[in-house]
């Protein structure tokens, strides 16, 4: 077995390496599109005057042209086209920058002193004791002093932390380079917007997956110097890396999402509404922090939450594998087996991309939709190859897992089932999804006939297509539960939740790719372009808002696969050795951490609801303070809207932190590990059901929305054009649908994961000292 | 013991004849209110015209009274006001006839093929063999045969339906019988009105609660004589009770809620929101059957809804006890102990209730609400008093109780401790729920508020709140079961439901007077009355949607405890020994069982929004089609809105219904046990937070939007006044949450305790033929 843990050791460093060369790639390519009259310096002003700055000095600048008037991108207007896409594109990355800036001092201050949280309860567990202990689970061998592994979990959680913060950071660099090119590029075709889009995605998909594989192997190997045979010790302290991860995708998802919200509500409620203005209409002075919204919210939001659940799935499998025959044989290519898997996951995701930006170019409107659907399943499709080539070259024909204090009898082609169930389970997830939010299939489009009769009823409809749409997810997830649980179990879950993640270097780029969209149709509003681009970008932007939730949906399947692992992971750790609801204290865990979802949603709901009270508030002023506003004459104050965004997140994204990082630490200190146990179910089987519903409810009636607004169709055509009254009710629709399907529901992914994997980095201290209470 | 039994034999009965005596004198109070003129037989038509009529023949009659034109009853219109009243009240009352009765006839057929289902499962368990056999709990005696158990079972389930469908009858006859009168009495003052309307409610609560108690304690007693000592079959038949009630609930609940839905929402959405007509205006086509549904769905669904979880509470504890140590020493006294609790309730209800409507008259319109809230206070208080009495003289001083297949100790003052907190949680959840629910308190202010910024932040905040006011009743009834469960195990449990539910006959007394209430708004309005009048009745309907809220409350807060016992006496009837989370099959139960509620919900919501577009169709052409409608010449069809709603409800109220009863039976035929009690935890937990939360959500639109129309504030007068802006915001939010709070919401409690009184019947069967596929 030598030479298979010495080719693994080859085999997931080059993966990553050619991962990161691919997005570097990538990236070279959509550079070459020049956003250029402005990107050599000292010629910025050679046109109209810079109409978005972000500074906050009055100074009355004119528009750059009226709205109404549409410009063709002719030869004499292009420098001036060009130069202002360039400008607005340098508005909203400015803007993203100084809010993700702003959100890293507060997360540095939160990391510091939770790292030492860390040291301090796990290094108590032997009373900080500098000696070394008997291992828990390989009898008879000596293990590392606890106090180490406070250390090194300590460390982990702070590479994890950095890993997932430099992973949103770059997604949202690349999304805000991007999105002016995909505009200019629509120019050229729909074919050349696409691709530019795509890569965009692409280069934070493989960007981010290739260093979550790559820092976490370093950190193994890394620490493996120190722990040398004492793998329990190891992969123990390695799952503080996951802590890391998902504790920073915690606030980048809720603070993310409470500011892209207010700002996109806040926008809409006045701009739409009340003035009649389009959306993205530059007269509306919340329009750029809508636009940076959609880069720190769906970009970094979203990365750093499947950044979250690929680091928490490996490492629950990791921990896992390390306490059964992998661990006890100390055979590094089997206990590699999800790093492999990952790592082949980055060649597979690396020649699906390849066969959408090189062999079939999209060529029209309708073709973008198919394209992207195409991905998930190639992708699907060769992954489970890939998975069935790791499976039999890595691991050995038949092995031992731990079960709860039992052992189960594996063999290598179950663990190949777990992973493809996974896979596959992910993509039903998608499919379905797709069908509840897509406005090609009737529960949209019922959704948008009942506009005829007002937002009341669009608002019951879609509330019911969201919980309608829960049960075909749930069976699927139930599914790969009961398969890997039967055939390897909990690490039959670890693995079953990495299959689903596998591809997520595809589903990030499908997913990145949304937003970019989005914010490419702002710019080209914004700056005036001609109505065949405006008509180009929209369809990429629609394309996207199904893909948004399809990624979405993956986003929590996986999120509900990896949290059961971790629970599995954490009881084990904690020495439990049944979780019975006919014990009080476990039901009554239950119960509570049913509830915690909807408590959790609450506060981020109201979040998002003031803080967009406090834009409209905003918006409402300066129509009404500054003169010529709305006749286009004079510009607006977006930095005062930016800065009320960026506030309102920071300060409103601490309540719901605690929240979850409070309740398991609480829980588990003084009910001790069984009540702990029964929480962390009740919030995976409840939060799952809310962040399903939620998020395809808001998907549908943006899509209902937008059908209306797209008069496709004669139906289509009956509930429009915009302005009507079915159109008024599908926007309120729409704005509630806002804050349920971008901060309320995709955080829940994150509560029911954080909650699980902090139980599991803090289960020896509540194993040695907790149920201060209920013992 | 023997003279114990022989007490309980004389207090049981002769506590529920006092009970129903009682019910009988209110309602001859009542009755002395007359609806005279219109009463005696032959000269019905000495006014201007019948103008309520059922008859759908088209006929051209004028409307007795533009609504403009204001009538004080003075001494020349007594007789017309009074007449009209009276024909609005024939009119409701043979609409919510017509509709029960056919109702009766589909649950009929259903109620009798089901009756067959359940004596074939269970027959089968021995295959129809009628041999006696070994009893599973009592080692060493000899049980009756299996199909006695099956035959019994369908017998109490055929009673416990006939019950609940009397019961919801007789609470619709007396409801539409004191509608007109609480108007009629509201001529004499607030006062009168008040007790008039609360008199009804109470003819209600106690007709129910006593006969619930009669019935359930003459089936124990004939059952009796042929069971004899075989105290495990007699209760374990006895079961068949609950089902039989619960089953019936959910058809009056999710019909009647779909009813009266789909006609209060069809009435908005054209006459408040396009017509700008006042609710309950005469002219618009859906009002009769806006007040029919009142009182088919609050009225009849509500009392069979409390009649169920009175049933099952009941049931389960008696099965619990008859295979612990009370049935093995054939302690009558002390089985009984919940029917003795439900006995004391009733008299301490009955004193209550001479509180209010003799000893302290309500006298101004600002004494409704603290008057229905000292009720509560007041009964809560003497039933501790009473619990404890009854703990001491009915119960043994030490016994043990059946801890799923342990034995646990407990003592007499255990169980009253059970019952307090039970008790007062309830009274905690009622208070909870007015916070949220009641405009004299910040959140519904909150809510109000943000319908300056229009519907959307209306719905986002609603939604929010009804997030929230889940977190309080949850930990109440965590602790309801933390205690039960601690003290006195699944038995506990069964009596902390019973000590919320043994003043039910004053939580029903309250509750029917809202819709009660409703209703006599509704007939002052129709008939023209003063605005004097309407203003008294107004502020006595205001006062009901709060109790109506509370009264939500107790139904899922006791519906929670009632199915966990329930699932507690499955489980030990079925004779599984735990329910390990850990376990993947009950992982998979737990996981879709926690879906079901968003299942069931969608379709109940969908059902709601369907029949509510069919009803604004039918409005809008009747507006069109009906020359003189809109200025009041000519008389809406209101027989063919009636037509709607019925087949509407009837058609609709199938597949839910076939969900919540299919669902256990596949479960536990296909999957086993352990599937299925992992489907009824997860029901559970899932299900107590939606019907919670959207209870409150609709309370709280609903009263934000009457706070802004009563304009009592400086700040709701800034918000108002009917019409503005922020009104119609406030509208749609009511509309939106009348599904949730009285449809799809209220339904869930009985998804719960159904699914869970189905298992525990069938438990014998699936233990002995169950798990197809899991085996």
């Amino acid at each position: 077995m030598g030479t298979a843990a010495a080719a693994a050791d080859v085999v997931i460093p080059a993966c990553a390496a050619v991962g990161i060369a691919f997005a570097l790639w990538q990236w070279f390519l959509v550079s070459k599109v020049k956003v250029s009259a402005y990107a050599a310096p000292g010629n910025g002003h050679h046109h109209g005057g810079p109409v978005f700055r972000m500074e906050d000095d009055g100074e009355d600048v004119g528009i750059g042209g009226d709205h109404d008037e549409e410009e063709e991108e002719g030869a004499g207007d292009r420098t001036v086209a060009v130069a202002r896409c360039a400008e607005i594109q340098s508005a909203i990355s400015v803007g993203a920058n100084s809010f993700l800036f702003t959100q890293y001092k507060y997360l540095a201050a939160f990391t510091a002193i939770f790292a030492v949280v860390i040291f301090l309860f796990l290094g108590s567990v032997h009373r900080f004791s500098t000696d070394s202990r008997p291992c828990q689970y390989t009898r008879g061998r000596t293990c590392k002093p606890a106090l180490a592994n406070a250390t090194f979990s300590a460390i982990a959680f702070l590479l994890g932390a950095a890993t997932s913060v430099v992973s949103g950071y770059l997604g949202m660099r690349i999304a805000t380079y991007a999105n002016a090119r995909t505009t200019l590029e629509a120019r050229r075709g729909i074919g050349a917007a696409f691709a530019t889009a795509f890569r965009s995605g692409a280069v934070m998909g493989f960007l981010l997956a290739s260093l979550g594989l790559l820092v976490l192997y370093a950190t193994i190997k890394v620490f493996g110097l120190y722990y040398g045979d004492d793998w329990e010790g190891l992969y123990e302290s390695v799952t503080g890396y996951g802590l890391g991860g998902s504790s920073m995708a915690l606030f980048g998802r809720v603070g993310g999402g409470i500011y892209t919200k207010a700002a996109d509500v806040g926008a809409d409620l006045v701009g739409k509404v009340e003035r009649n203005i389009p959306e993205d209409d530059p007269r509306n002075p919340a329009v750029i922090a809508d636009n940076v919204g959609d880069n720190v919210g769906d970009i970094a939001g979203m990365g750093s939450d499947l950044f979250g659940s690929y680091a928490e799935s490996t490492c629950a499998a990791l921990f896992v594998a390390s306490i059964s025959s992998f661990g006890a044989d100390h055979d590094f290519a089997a206990v590699a087996y999800p790093l492999l898997i990952s790592a082949a996951g980055l060649l597979v995701c690396l020649v699906t991309t390849l066969l959408a930006t090189d062999l079939f170019m999209v060529k029209t409107v309708r073709g973008v939709a198919p394209a992207l659907k195409l991905q998930l399943i190639i992708s699907t499709v060769l992954m489970t190859v890939a998975a069935l080539v790791v499976s039999f070259a890595a691991l050995p024909a038949n092995f031992t897992m731990f079960d709860f204090g039992a052992v189960k009898q594996v063999k290598n082609w179950h663990l190949f089932f777990c992973v493809a169930t996974g896979l596959w389970a992910g993509l039903a997830i998608g499919f379905t999804t797709e069908y509840f939010t897509s406005n090609a299939y009737s529960p949209v489009r019922d959704v948008a006939d009942s506009c005829k009769t007002g937002a009341a009823t669009n608002v019951i409809f879609g509330l019911a297509l969201g919980y309608k749409s829960v049960i075909v997810p749930v069976f699927a997830i139930a599914v790969s539960i009961y398969v890997g649980f039967t055939l390897a179990s909990i690490y039959g879950i670890a693995v079953a939740a990495l299959g689903m993640l596998s591809t997520v270097a595809t589903g990030l780029a499908i997913d990145a790719y949304g937003p970019i969209s989005d914010n490419a149709g702002g710019i080209a509003e914004m700056a005036g372009m001609s109505r065949r681009i405006r008509q180009m970008t929209d369809a990429l932007d629609a394309a996207g808002n199904t893909t948004a939730a399809i990624g979405k949906g993956f986003a929590i399947g996986s999120a509900a696969l990896v949290s059961l692992a971790l629970f599995g992971a954490f009881v084990s750790r904690a020495g439990v050795a049944d979780v019975n609801v006919l014990n009080p204290k476990v039901f009554v865990g239950l119960l509570v951490g049913a509830m915690l979802p909807y408590w959790f949603s609450a506060m981020t709901m109201r979040s998002v609801g003031s803080a967009a009270l406090k834009m409209v508030e905003e918006v409402r002023r300066q129509f009404a303070a500054i003169p010529g506003l709305m006749e286009g004459r004079a510009a607006p104050d977006y930095a005062r809207c930016v800065r009320i965004s960026t506030d309102a997140s920071l300060r409103e994204m601490m309540p719901p932190g605690a929240l979850v990082l409070l309740a398991p630490l609480l829980t588990g200190t003084f009910f001790g590990v069984r009540t702990l146990a029964g929480l962390l179910a009740g919030a995976l089987v409840s939060g799952v059901q809310i962040a399903i519903s939620a998020s395809n409810s808001g998907g549908a009636w943006d899509n209902a929305k937008k059908y209306i607004e797209a008069g496709a169709s004669d139906h289509a055509k009956s509930l429009g054009p915009k302005g009507s009254d079915a159109h008024k009710a599908a926007v309120i629709g729409d704005t509630i649908g806002d804050p349920l399907k971008d901060t309320s529901g995709p955080s829940l992914n994150i509560l029911i994961k954080l909650m699980a994997v902090e139980s599991l980095v803090f289960a020896p201290f509540f194993a040695a000292h907790g149920g201060l209470i209920f013992k």
